[in-house]
């Protein structure tokens, strides 16, 4: 099987490569693609040292499968050309999210819209972070309203955003003015509530991702949905506050057990154990981590309230990508 | 008129000293208090060099009014003494709060409630932030439902809040592992969903201080009001996402102007010139700051969604404080 990978030097890209080996996927050759800029590296991965190539249409002659992480206008370009050699195509970008033509994959939730595309979406980490926790109490009590506030890290803008907080949290603690070009505003010691393009709605498009692709995810498009996006000075790992209402009653407890058998969801909740997600404890975790696991004050027996915590690159970017062409594999065999 | 401040080389008592200063606060005599661990210090402040003195019983002869912010256990064993000697009490600790015989003010709502009470609590910084944008849209169109998720500086733990977040980051940024000690986890790039003690409920004694404040100053037990709080690694200002459901139809404009007339509130709200609510903006502003108003997506035209950001230890503590006097003092013209 010959894998192809577009922005692999990109901390996405990255990650896709360490995922592919952990999880064992029996990959024959691995090409890592980038554009010009970023070709000539050596990599050093679980299938040996590779040079980063420049792409190029011939790039995905004989590829299976092709992952493309180098954002949308990549993702616009490369696909069509990927498909047209005759790859599967697993896109990380917002690109074709939207389009109803184009299955946006969760495994654990609707692995078999997968089945049979040449091009597949995943969804926002945001979005996959909440939907890991969501979906198992949506099967079981019927989510009505779902009511989202995030805690986004830097490297949700990529790399760079982990370079520009780091740097700059230095500069700020010498006593010197912060700079910025990836985030909207000084990241340290800040809180930006403005993630992507601001809509005609006021919802940021980062929000409404949220919103969108979980109800196309979920097959659910009466679910009521909102969510304010906000980033925060932490490099890795996106948490978010999630409040539902159902429309079957439900105790915290029955919420507990639901997710204690949900696939790929780690039940950390044990307040008097100080145990409950955070970003140092579900960094490089391949599980979301739900906590805080509590009946909702402003939805009586109807209401949930908990806290998610899940590494953005991983389930919600890489992993999740991995996750799908295993889920490829091992219905085509 | 004489002030005493027992506290007064803590985080509050510091910023107390700055308002009644800025505020022109007519003080004749200034007496700052501490416990004897604290005393002997000199402080520069608006109305002279002053040394802080240990408190004892005696600190409270002739005073008029006494502002007590060095923490629960202290209000409860100094208020008794400071009243006995005829000092009105305007408390900043929680030792008070939920006592039915001791009004909770925020002046802008609630200041009558003042009038004639000899002890006074002020709420919690959290509480009062979110209050101050709610009130003015509660008075207008009737909040039903209220659900907050917090994003809280390391300041709203007092002054060594800050300096562990300021010392642990600069280890981090070494390499080195990071230490804490007035954090329930190391706070730097972390997100720590905990503020104060586990309650039977599973919410913190910290979120159900803004259920149950926020209930006692608006005089309406029946709102239903549910809370996240969680720690974040900002020195000062606490941030909050807030969603009301309404009873009577609200449109964004609406509230923005209804907001834009309300004592101590900026609306800051321009996302095209990328002006929201944020901890670099609000520092040291008296106003606490609304934008990103929009229709919440989950309760149709009944539903606001906004974000807030306000100094915790100015309108949050100090500032309500010195305000509650004012109020007191004009009043008593």
């Amino acid at each position: 099987m010959t894998i192809a990978i577009l922005g692999a030097t990109g901390a996405v890209g990255q990650e896709i490569i360490g995922c592919l080996g952990a999880l064992h996927v029996p990959v024959d050759t691995l090409r890592l693609l980038a554009s010009p800029r970023s070709a000539g590296a050596t990599v050093q991965t679980p299938f040996g040292a590779l040079t980063v190539k420049a792409v190029t249409p011939e790039s995905f002659a004989v590829v299976d499968y092709a992952f493309l992480c180098a954002g949308s206008d990549v993702s616009k370009e490369w696909a069509p050309i990927a498909m047209e050699h005759g790859a599967v195509v697993i896109d990380s970008s917002s690109a074709f999210r939207g389009r109803p033509d184009v299955p946006l994959v969760i495994p654990e939730i609707n692995g078999e819209a997968a089945l049979g595309a040449q091009l597949i979406a995943k969804p926002n980490c945001t979005t996959t972070i909440a939907a890991m926790a969501v979906y198992p109490l949506h099967r079981a009590f019927r989510v009505k309203r779902m009511i989202v506030s995030t805690y986004q890290s830097a490297s949700g803008a990529g790399g760079k955003g982990m370079v520009e907080l780091v740097e700059q949290t230095k500069n700020v603690l010498a006593g010197r003015e912060a700079a910025h070009t990836v985030f909207a505003h000084p990241l340290p010691f800040n809180v930006i509530p403005h993630i992507d393009a601001f809509q005609e709605n006021g919802y940021t498009k980062e929000e409404m991702k949220l919103t969108l692709e979980t109800q196309k995810i979920f097959g659910d498009p009466s679910m009521a949905i909102s969510c304010t996006s906000v980033r925060i000075p932490v490099l890795r790992v996106h948490c978010e506050t999630i409040v539902l209402e159902t429309e079957k009653a439900v105790t915290p407890e029955e919420a507990r057990e639901v997710l204690r058998h949900a696939p790929g969801v780690e039940v950390r909740d044990d307040p008097a154990a100080k145990e409950y997600p955070m970003p140092i404890s579900a960094t490089g975790k391949y599980a979301v981590e739900v906590g805080r696991i509590r009946r909702n004050l402003a939805f009586g027996d109807h209401g949930l309230e908990f806290f998610v915590a899940g590494d953005q690159l991983l389930k919600g970017a890489a992993l999740n990508a991995v996750h799908i062409l295993q889920y490829l594999l091992s219905h085509s065999l």
